[in-house]
């Protein structure tokens, strides 16, 4: 929020992920700028089309937004794609926004920070994810000081200063990544479980998560993701439909892996169930 | 902010106090509306000028944001200041956006909340001043069922939700109300102390404040309130110039009793010694 009101201006065009996570587009809104979405392509991972994002750019556009790992796709972008974009935005004059805040909880490697590698880039990020912390509600943002010094006046508009418990809690934390290295581990024996267990119902099909702790499989069922969702709450799975992310959400279903592997596996035979009835015709 | 940006439309025109807190008129802009200032009038003890009111009003007034106690004048409204304005926003239509976060700190009777005196208002208040708990950044908003709807969704637009464990703390404090009349006591000592000192400086005059922690002398001094803050600073006593509260701001300085009596005492020395310089012709 504190990126859109100091950086966009009414009518600005901000490139936004689809399928991406439900506050860019409605930021960037609330600073009367104009959400443009681009596209994340499912084959090949979900990944941005670098030539459909030239043809998005207008003089109007100011900035694009970018999170990887991806909440909800779970993508990480290899070095040559964040090399791509920063070399996109370099081109068109654009602010990047990227949204680190899966950073730490990647499952092969390393994620890409696009920190360092343009001057017109802005790192927002956050202890909830590192730290399993999210109800604290401490983050940060690392900006070029002319940015940083506009983004902390609208800072204080919005919430004068960040909690001073909280501040001293993730002060704890800092200096030690075992208990997240313990974590991630954790995420990634879920991570191997989710995709297992999911490739073995038919009609859906996913791109296995390098990262955050979302599955977002596609289902062939003639259904709109609501209804699927909705469904599926009413058998006791909580499921977000996919297209609350966006159009190429669509015929997707965003499952968190923040539960225990016993849940996970009993909330996925309860989706396989729900696709039964499908696989035998049933409707 | 939540307020502005659920309820503010850009080039509505939102009635704000002059003087007034800082973050009124900034939050009108950021939701694109104006912000036109309503003067409180300093003879009399900082109350709105009804008929003037009433000519700022246009077909684009859709609020009016009231603060008693004042930040920075210390006013409390009586009863009939507050009934006339609820009269005045009925009959013009405007949701009265009432700043009420200094409700417990006043020291004769009680302060008028705007609560349950019209269908339009939305009631903003905090845990900070009644807890002294101004780092933990939890408050608290009652409106309308309709407009808490919407206010619930910028809301999560902002922030998400309030922090856990400020919310797990503040319960702590619900129930008693003996730590803040001990701090209110407290309060009224200092406040009794900082008017019969400010009165025995020449070129300084005070509307006694009835509520919140603040004092806000005029002075006759051919000086900004800017420079004379800032000479005070340079001298070891920090005040805010007037004038960041608005216009009729200039001349004047806001002093906060949150500090020891002590203190207070050294404070107030320091301004009477600055003030000499005046009072013997000196610039």
């Amino acid at each position: 929020m504190a990126v859109a009101l100091a950086l966009y201006d009414p009518g600005d065009e901000v490139l936004v992920p689809n399928p991406g996570f439900v506050l860019y587009g409605p930021h960037a809104r609330l600073a009367g700028a104009v959400p443009v979405a681009y596209s994340l392509v499912e084959k090949g991972g979900y990944l941005p089309d670098l030539p459909e994002l030239e043809r998005l750019v207008t003089p109007r556009t100011t900035a694009i937004v970018v999170n990887s790992p991806s909440n909800p796709t779970g993508a990480v972008y290899p070095k040559g794609i964040v090399d791509r974009i920063v070399a996109f935005a370099d081109r068109h004059d654009l602010t990047i926004v990227s949204d680190e805040v899966y950073e730490e909880i990647v499952y092969e490697g390393t994620a890409t920070s696009f920190w360092g590698r343009s001057d017109r880039a802005v790192i927002v990020n956050s202890f909830s994810k590192t730290f399993a912390t999210t109800g604290w509600r401490i983050g940060f943002l690392v900006a070029p000081r002319p940015l940083a010094v506009e983004l902390n006046k609208i800072h204080y508009h919005i919430m004068a200063c960040p909690s001073t418990p909280a501040q001293v809690a993730v002060l704890a934390g800092l200096g030690s990544t075992a208990a997240t290295r313990r974590m991630v581990k954790e995420f990634r024996l879920r991570r191997d479980l989710v995709v297992r267990l999911l490739s073995e119902i038919p009609g859906i099909e996913l791109v296995p998560p390098g990262g955050a702790f979302y599955a977002f499989p596609r289902f062939s069922w003639p259904r709109s993701s609501q209804d699927v969702a909705g469904a599926l709450l009413g058998r006791g799975v909580i499921t977000t439909p996919g297209d609350a992310f966006g159009s190429l959400g669509a015929s997707h279903l965003r499952l968190s892996f923040a539960a225990s592997r016993e849940n996970l596996r009993r909330g996925i035979e309860i989706i396989a169930k729900y696709a039964e009835a499908f696989d035998a015709g049933g409707r």
